[in-house]
C-alpha cells in the first residue's frame, strides 16, 4: 500500500513510533498524518475518518493505510484523536475496547479540562497526554492541510500526573521534530489562556460582524474600510468545531466576555471625554505593539 | 515657487477651483494635496498646518504655498478643513475674519452632525458642505500621504439645505476625479452608519486587545494566532483622532455599543449549546461573506 515514492525515502532520524493511528481527517490531523509521512517515511500512519475522507487522505498521501473503523488503531503505538472535541471525549470511552495492547493517547481538542478528565477513565496501559496545536488556516478540512502548518507553531501539552512526564516528553519530541514549539502547561491554566488568546476574538468578531450586518445592511456595507475587514476575519468560522469548544469552556469564556462587556461599557460611558478612554486606548496600543513584535520575532 | 515639474505638466481637465486651501496636512489634508496637484498642476494648493509641517509638504509637491496662518486661506475659492473634528469646528468659527470672499468650504472629519451644525452660523458667502473620504492607512500623518489615497474608496457628501446641491456636485465632481466614489447622505445617517461600519470595531479592538494583553501577558501572548493579531489590528489608532470621533458621536456609539454587548451575553448564555449561538454564528458568517465578495468586486 505504501506509495513508491514513500518507499525510496529514507527516514530523517530513528522514528519514535513505528506505528500511529490518527482519527480525525480534517485540517489537523490530515497535516499531522502529512508531517509524520515526511519525516518517517517508514513510520505506518493508519488514517480513521469517513470513507470518502480517506480516500482523499490517501490520494494526498497523508496516510498509509484507513478506514472508518476504530479498530484500525488497535495495533499502533500512539493514537491521536483529532476529531472535535465532544467526539474525541466519546472516542476516548470507546478506545480500550478496540486496542488491547499499551498505547500513548493524545488529542488536538482546543480545550483541554473535559477530555483530560474523560481520559481519567482509561485503562492503565493506555497512557494519555493531552495536546493542542496552536496552528490553523483560513478554511478547515483536509483539502487545506498541509506538512508545514505546525512549523513554528506553538504546541501545548498538557500532562497530569508526575508519571505522564517521560510520554510528554517522548511525544513532544515528535511535536518537535515537525517544527512545533512545545510548552507544557495544565490543563486548567491552557482553558484559561485560550479563553482570552482564541475564544474571546472569536465570539468578538463573531458579534461585531452580526450586529454591523444587520444595522449596515449591504448597502451600508458598500462603504466600509479594510478595520472592519481584519477585525471581522475569524466571522465565517464553523460554528460547530465552535459550539465544542464554548461547551467545554463555558466557565472561563463567560468570564472572558464579562471582561469585555465591562470594558466596552466603561468605553462607553466616558466616550470621547474622559481620561478612561485615553487610558484604555494606550494599554491596547502597547499591548497591540507587543503583540506584534512578538510575531515579528518568530 | 511652484516646482518646476509641475509647471511643465497640463492639466488633465480644466481645474473647477484655480485656488484651494487645505487646513490640517495630516494623511488626509496631505494626500488631497498631493491628489489635487496631479490631477490639475495649474491649481493652486494652499497649506495651512505647523511650520515643520509645511515644509514637509513643500518637499513633497504636496502644496504650492503654505504656512501656519489662516489668513493664507483668504482668498481661495475651496477651503477644506482636514483638522481633527473639533479643531474643524472651531476654525469655522474663525474663518469668517479671515475669508473675506466668497468660498466653498468642507471638512473631511468622521463625523458630520456636529461639524454641520456649526458651519450653520458661517456668513452667506461661505457655503458649506460637509464630507467624509473613508480612506486611511495603517498610519498617519503627512509620511504615509499619497495622491492614490482615496481612488476607488467612497467619499460621503452631507449636503444640507436644498440650495447646496450645486456645490455639493462642484465639490463631487472635484473627488471624482481623483478617484473617489461620491455618496451623498444626511449628517444623520452619516453618523449612524459609520458607529456601525468604524466606530464600532475600533472599539471592539481596542477593548479586545486591553482585556487580553491585560490577562494572557507577555508570556502568554507568544502563543496568540493570526486571528488575535487580524482581530486587534486596529488596537494602535491614536486616540487623539478617536477622542473627537466619540465626543461628536456618543449617542450612536452608545447604542452601537449596547447592541455588541447583548449580543456577547446572548453568546455567553447560550455557550455552546443553544440554538441563538449557531445562528449568531450563521448570522456573522453570511454578513461576513457579503462584506468580502463587496471587497473582491470593488
Amino acid at each position: 500500500m505504501l506509495p513508491m515514492a514513500d518507499r525510496q525515502r529514507e527516514d530523517a532520524a530513528p522514528p519514535p513510533f513505528a506505528r500511529i493511528a490518527i482519527v480525525g481527517y480534517g485540517l489537523i490531523g490530515a497535516s499531522l498524518g502529512l508531517a509524520i509521512k515526511e519525516q518517517w517515511p517508514s513510520t505506518l500512519v493508519v488514517a480513521v475518518d469517513r470513507k470518502d475522507v480517506i480516500e482523499d487522505a490517501m490520494r494526498r498521501h497523508a496516510a498509509d493505510v484507513g478506514g472508518d473503523d476504530l479498530g484500525l488503531a488497535g495495533d499502533t503505538e500512539l493514537v491521536v484523536l483529532a476529531a472535535p472535541i465532544r467526539t474525541n471525549i466519546r472516542l476516548l470511552a470507546e478506545l480500550p475496547a478496540y486496542v488491547a495492547g499499551e498505547a500513548l493517547v493524545t488529542d488536538v481538542g482546543s480545550t483541554k479540562r473535559d477530555t483530560v478528565a474523560a481520559a481519567r477513565h482509561l485503562p492503565p496501559r493506555l497512557r494519555f497526554v493531552g495536546g493542542h496545536p496552536l496552528a490553523g488556516a483560513a478554511t478547515g478540512g483536509i483539502a487545506a492541510a498541509r506538512p508545514d502548518l505546525f512549523r513554528g507553531r506553538p504546541w501545548i501539552l498538557t500532562p497530569e500526573a508526575p508519571g505522564d512526564s517521560h510520554d510528554a516528553l517522548k511525544l513532544g519530541a515528535v511535536l518537535e521534530a515537525i517544527g512545533a514549539t512545545v510548552q507544557m502547561l495544565t490543563a486548567q491554566a491552557h482553558d484559561r489562556l485560550v479563553a482570552y488568546l482564541s475564544h474571546l476574538p472569536q465570539l468578538a468578531a463573531t458579534a461585531l460582524m452580526h450586529v454591523v450586518g444587520a444595522r449596515a445592511g449591504e448597502e451600508g456595507l458598500a462603504l466600509a474600510g479594510r478595520g472592519l475587514r481584519d477585525t471581522t476575519r475569524l466571522a465565517t468560522s464553523p460554528v460547530g468545531v465552535w459550539a465544542d469548544i464554548l461547551a467545554t469552556n463555558t466557565d472561563n469564556v463567560g468570564a472572558a466576555i464579562d471582561e469585555l462587556v465591562d470594558t466596552l461599557l466603561r468605553l462607553k460611558a466616558d466616550a470621547g471625554a474622559g481620561d478612561p478612554t485615553v487610558r484604555t486606548f494606550a494599554s491596547a496600543a502597547e499591548w497591540k505593539r507587543r503583540l506584534d513584535r512578538l510575531f515579528e520575532g518568530s
